[in-house]
């Protein structure tokens, strides 16, 4: 069983004013959690329930959190009505402690791809695991963004949140005209109307490629400020693309 | 008010069960209900939030469907309750008869979208809707994909669901292979270890493409049987790319 003030600890880092305060958040799963333990972050406790604490691959998971001297709790069937994010707890789950966040992590010879008002958790984590795939590892993200730690974000990104560097932007604009400024990046986003995206538009590595929202875009004073302005080009009849689809596509390009 | 068989059909049309009894589904929101109008799917009735109905966009809708002999219902606050499939009901609904499913309706001098169990409603209605963003309108279903009427795949399509040519097959396998035989069309698909997808990987129109579950990937048999391996080559740390975005890739690139 756990504590109560384990318990009230996680339901608080359900909600994002608690992840402030406490700077810590939580993943679920097994490829979530084995993905944090093999990673810089800091594993701050394993739960794990207590029914499936000797059957694989949570055994191993523990054996692996008491080496790294993480301490493990274990839930009960009526702890999991309480933390749990989804109807059917995966049998482990993870508080890690947020690591700084700083654009001096980036690293400054490779592209950065920038979101601008990407709302919906499941697209932000989608576009951060395919980020991940592709190699690009410095991702900056505006003020009218969803918060990276927010459950639903973690989840979909399938623990690829635990190989990217994240900067959370409270000014956007202001970040991206003085990366453009310091380090010479070049500034890109999809619009309606711009160049049709090719294979090799993404040839200049020093590009800040940004990703607006679904239903408006870019924002209007920042897509002002572009320097290459691109359109994935559609055929048929659909009056938009999914964010994380027409990042897919970017994405795709812009390590080659 | 809704009367209560009507509020019964629709509830039913909630289970796949009766949409195939009936040959009905529905789909909900402004956007999806419009593009419904516009397309050559029968619109048995809609159903309109009664408080809304002078309101636009909804007063449009109402005159649109009346104008096109619509059946037109209105419904009370407690009527959504027992209707909607999502916490807040979008102010309207449209029920549709679905049309017959045939091979015959595809252009057989297009590429095909084909897929091997995709089960996720989400990922299968961004697919649609981003297959019909690039002009891919033939689109078979594998018979372990998701039901293509099922709400949260309809919701998904953002309308696009009315704009493709969908045919779910029994047994993909047999399906594929005779339109080889027949057709003269070629299977490609995404495998681990296949050939880097390049710019024109898709020269040749003629191809049925075939993306699988994104933990199984293309089933055993019918990978053995594909005459062009493809594969989206990763750099990073993520373990795999999600179904959706790996179909966004290939879609932006298979109707060049």
């Amino acid at each position: 069983m756990l504590s109560n003030s384990v318990k009230k600890h996680i339901k608080q880092l359900h909600q994002k004013k608690f992840r402030k305060q406490f700077e810590e958040f939580f993943v679920e799963g097994v490829k979530g959690v084995e993905e944090a333990l093999n990673s810089e972050f800091d594993v701050v406790a394993l739960v794990v329930e207590g029914s499936r604490r000797d059957d694989e691959p949570f055994a191993s998971l523990i054996k692996k959190a008491e080496e790294e001297e993480v301490e493990v709790f274990f839930a009960g069937a009526k702890d999991l009505k309480d933390i749990k994010s989804t109807d059917t707890f995966p049998g482990v789950m993870a508080i890690i402690a947020k690591v700084e966040e700083s654009l001096e992590f980036f690293d400054f010879n490779a592209p950065i791809l920038a979101l601008d008002g990407v709302a919906d958790p499941g697209n932000l984590g989608t576009i951060i695991r395919t980020a991940d795939w592709f190699g690009i590892t410095n991702i900056i993200l505006g003020e009218s963004c969803v918060e990276p730690y927010n459950e639903k974000v973690v989840r979909s990104t399938m623990g690829s949140i635990f190989h990217v560097n994240i900067f959370e932007s409270k000014n956007l604009e202001k970040t991206l005209l003085e990366l453009k400024e310091k380090e010479g990046y070049l500034l890109s986003g999809l619009v309606l109307g711009g160049e049709e995206l090719k294979e090799d538009s993404f040839k200049n590595k020093k590009q800040i490629f940004i990703l607006g929202s679904e239903s408006h875009g870019i924002k209007k004073e920042l897509a002002e400020k572009l320097d290459l302005l691109y359109t994935i080009p559609g055929k048929g009849k659909a009056e938009s693309l999914n964010v994380a689809i027409a990042g897919g596509i970017i994405l795709a390009k812009l390590n080659n």
